[in-house]
């Protein structure tokens, strides 16, 4: 993509590294690839809504009914999925702000069962896993997730097993979280 | 599934039809035949969240986030997806009070758009729609639909129409709206 009328700035190259954004969160930065996968028709993917539950709503104002008491639900699925190459995709993403371990606290038994699901379906199941303090993303696959999960020797993911099994993903202006080019090289698409 | 202490009345024996369920909404029984899916391990598919945009969040009750302004997004995509087969596979789901017509209008612009990527990208894409003056679920294939949209001769599909093109959909106790079983022949999977 072009921007004939601004001229990056020093600051803005150095960006299109391996390393994250100026204060854009993983949320962001995969909403905002996944943008441009859709935008070249690339792949159709998308984050599901948080799941609300809805207890209360005002519909005295006829333009726009408000909600004025709701609570958050626990998801019961990852928060993305969609379609790339004629297959299902499935993930989770999760910032880890530890620099020695993701713990397996931090990610719902029932999301990964869910992965496992996908996986046991045919789908490319995965989880995005950011080590903020390194400020490097990961894809770590669902299989080699879950090997591990299931021995329970340990209760986390170390640092070390991280950068043993998962797969750096790279970061660039348009796609800050370009992980379908890893899903190509990884799942041999 | 057997409810030993309840003997099934009459009334809930007729139900076991094409007819719906007593009192059960469209996407009650699309969410309990995917429940059924699911604990037979026959398809992955969920209903995705309400998109909801929040305002306000009373964090003062320690016990849980109480959201106290929000309102209602429009949907960017579909309300279910997920995998069958190893398949990816996006429906919305309709209920049209008409006897005569489904209008064009009940369905958002950037919703057939989605369907149509699904599609493009390999994917298995339909609308189930109920008429729910005569009591019945329609499959209506995502391709079919979108071949008479984009003619735009007319801005509704007719009842005839549906029932030409559209696959009646069959119910019963445990899978009130068995759309799988559509989605086999139709698709041939």
């Amino acid at each position: 993509m072009n921007y004939p009328n601004k001229k990056p700035t020093n600051t803005k190259q150095k960006v299109a590294s391996t390393k994250s954004r100026l204060g854009m969160n993983l949320e962001d930065d995969i909403n905002a690839t996944n943008a441009y996968y859709l935008s070249e028709d690339l792949a159709v993917i998308y984050k599901k809504p948080t799941p609300i539950k809805i207890v209360k709503v005002d519909y005295t104002r006829r333009s726009a009914a408000k909600i004025v008491e709701a609570y958050y639900n626990e998801p019961s699925t990852t928060d993305y999925n969609g379609i790339y190459k004629g297959k299902y995709i499935d993930f989770e993403a999760k910032e880890c702000h530890s620099k020695t371990s993701f713990p397996f606290s931090s990610i719902h038994p029932h999301q990964i069962k869910h992965l496992e699901r996908c996986l046991d379906h045919g789908g490319i199941a995965f989880i995005i896993l950011r080590m903020a303090s390194f400020d490097e993303t990961y894809l770590i696959k669902a299989k080699d997730f879950l090997d591990f999960y299931k021995g329970k020797s340990r209760k986390s993911l170390s640092y070390v097993w991280i950068k043993q099994h998962g797969y750096l993903i790279e970061s660039n202006y348009v796609k800050p979280c370009n992980y379908l080019q890893v899903v190509d090289k990884v799942f041999e698409m």
